[in-house]
């Protein structure tokens, strides 16, 4: 949608509110709908095609506005979620269905997600502890919890163990930043002998640091056999595997518990929509639930009802489904797909223009939008490249430390960013780059 | 503003961010403002009476648009919040000024907030402990751990424990559903005498089920002098404290350590917006910090920056401040004085209804805009009640239980209600009730 089309449905939304404000005595206060009445409205797919405006306007009024805020928001969040899930290929078992016992749930941010995911895997392994050995505290199990990422992973990951009160510790990554069956192993024999109790492993896919993959062919293994929770964080990369061409680097998953992206980072939704799936949507609202009598209502206890506070932090809930289901059927998966790889393809673009330049080097392999590149020489002269290109803002960079490196991102973000950007801002760079390296040799 | 008004506005706002589109390789990449820029651009208190739309939106391409996301997000937000703590009247120290040690900042929801200030006290009594006692661990320190809520509190708070892994403890309330000193120094004590260590109450001023009050100003002084981190849950309650005739209500606020409101419940913002004071910045961020270097910028160690992602679990944004800005300016206080005064009285209009009808009773004092009340006699009765009420469709209630009795809870909550309504509602209600009892009798 260009911005004159934006004008129009825009100024045609703001109507659409209007009348509903103006003519609100005439709706029911309640809705006339059973539970579950949503899923046999809609396609059982998103469209690969993009649809009209006016078609999921349409829809609006005719589908979601007689489910009102409950159970339209619940359901079409697990419509959504389902949908998402497929266009992942994710394996069956994280999908909702219409009696499965996975399911997919929006939450705010990455940080949300690997936190609930710690959670679910505390409270799992508690309970298999105590089940084994009833004398045993809560208290006296957490202490010796320990769990797993990667030392590319982000700060979010330790964050989320800061907060569950349980030990984190970093595997080192191997040459590629990648986490590694041999690191992780050793890590396990050594905690295991010091009578800790390793629970849980965070694998990243897309670090944000480099956008490397830890190899979950070789991590998945270790955790179903150490029966560890493993939660897999992609929250940038997560939106590439839409495209069958990236879909290989999920490979993988069918090992993980949990698996959580960031449909707001890439895949055109605005900011927060974070997407999570589970196998067993039991464990997590297992970690959660508590029913007082206000929250009760009259479907909870015949187990058809997907209750998403018991999924989540907080208790209250934003329709954020309505930006999935808008954002699938004005695109279509073509046209998301095609999103990502003009970006991948920009992204390669300036890999090859800085590959081009016997003065700077890549310092990661590029698989998706994000190029890590440095001029060869000190951390201390790319610091001040840095600095250089940041004080012009005329394009702005964010750096990352790999290994001792100080290394810059250029990160292909922008739904409007074109090859000529791109051009652009290499010659700026180049530019710069020149200044500061005249400037060292003086 | 009305339907029509809306039509006008949203329209132009709907241009303006096409406008922003269309314009947007125009505009700097990065803000050309300092950090601090924003504050001495504003007044330092919210309006009285109600501006201009026009005043707003030309302020926001002045003030707001030349910081862009960062630094104005932010800035803007430390400013709101003291906009709204001194609406209500907070004590000084829980202001951010220019260089004060609290400040505001916005959760998504009551439950985070509390989570957030149970994990500050967490970390403030650890540390504390582990200072006189280095040898202690902190799963020996968080075992032993216990935080205090009324009965009557909402069931976020113990869920905040079963994330934050420590013992809460439900202090009865007394007879007009309120915490009170004796029942919680008879836990302290006892607790206290088990070896258990006592950290944090969590005190709510309008609670969920009727909107009864803990009594601030016994508590308070028992956290102070047993070094426990007070919290106080206002929810719903807290925007009425902008009105000078409820402002005693939040009487004994100074002996907290947290203050937790949410304004997208009765104070005219859109959900989600949940604001949380402190009184030291550095309890909350001691909590959290973690500096990975694609977050760190080059203000940080200034000690000027206010980092609002070490006040709260997820680490993204959203500017939410905005919605402040807009309703404080369009309504003025005074407006919204207006606004929650009318619900108010609209809710002893119904009070006196009720009271009117001697089949029927009130079940705890009407303080605000709830009004809890039953049929005279037995909760089956009252059950049935409910269920033609909630069938009917015409208005909706949710329950709950005090003490042992089903009590039906009617709340005014709606920007457009009036009288007219209040008489509809209870007339229907009545109606209902009358069919019930007949049925009874049969």
């Amino acid at each position: 949608m260009d911005a004159s089309e934006f004008r129009r449905r825009g100024k045609e939304m703001v109507d659409y509110v209007a009348d509903y404000l103006e003519g609100i005595e005439g709706r029911p206060v309640y809705p006339n709908v059973e539970p579950g009445y949503l899923r046999p409205l809609i396609p059982t797919e998103a469209p690969q095609e993009p649809e009209a405006f006016e078609d999921v306007i349409n829809d609006l009024e005719k589908i979601i506005m007689p489910g009102a805020a409950s159970p339209a928001c619940t359901e079409l969040e697990t419509v959504m979620m389902d949908w998402l899930g497929k266009m992942l290929q994710l394996p069956e078992e994280f999908l909702a269905g219409k009696d499965g016992e996975g399911g997919g749930v929006i939450q705010g941010s990455a940080s949300e997600a690997t936190l609930v995911a710690l959670l679910a895997a505390r409270t799992k392994v508690t309970r298999r502890l105590q089940a084994a050995s009833p004398e045993l505290t809560q208290a006296a199990i957490m202490e010796k919890l320990v769990a797993y990422f990667s030392d590319q992973a982000h700060s979010s990951v330790e964050r989320a163990g800061l907060i569950g009160g349980v030990q984190m510790k970093a595997i080192p990554s191997d040459g590629k930043f990648a986490m590694r069956a041999s690191a992780l192993q050793e890590a396990l024999e050594r905690d295991k002998a010091a009578g800790l109790i390793p629970f849980l492993v965070v694998a990243t896919l897309g670090t944000t640091s480099c956008c490397s993959f830890d190899n979950l062919l070789e991590v998945g293994p270790i955790c179903k056999k150490e029966d560890m929770w493993l939660h897999i964080d992609a929250a940038y990369a997560g939106s590439a595997f839409i495209c069958p061409e990236f879909r290989h680097l999920l490979n993988g998953v069918e090992f993980a518990d949990s698996f959580n992206f960031n449909p707001h980072k890439w895949l055109l939704v605005n900011f927060d929509c974070s997407a999570m799936w589970v196998k067993k949507r039991t464990d997590l609202t297992g970690a959660f639930k508590l029913d007082p009598v206000y929250l009760k209502h009259s479907h909870q206890d015949s187990g058809l009802i997907t209750d998403y506070r018991h999924w989540q932090i907080p208790l209250g809930r934003r329709f954020r489904s309505l930006k999935l289901w808008f954002v699938f059927r004005m695109y279509g998966v073509k046209g998301l797909q095609a999103h990502i790889r003009k970006h991948v393809q920009l992204a390669h673009k300036f890999e090859s223009l800085v590959r081009q330049d016997s003065r700077f080097e890549i310092c990661a392999e590029v698989t998706l939008g994000l190029v890590c590149f440095r001029l060869k020489g000190s951390n201390q002269l790319n610091e001040a490249l840095l600095q250089r290109i940041n004080n012009a803002k005329k394009i702005h960079l964010v750096p990352c430390h790999l290994r001792d490196k100080f290394v810059l991102r250029f990160a292909i973000c922008s739904r409007m960013v074109e090859s000529a950007h791109v051009q652009f801002a290499w010659e700026h760079i180049r530019e710069l780059g020149e200044d500061v390296l005249r400037a060292e040799k003086k």
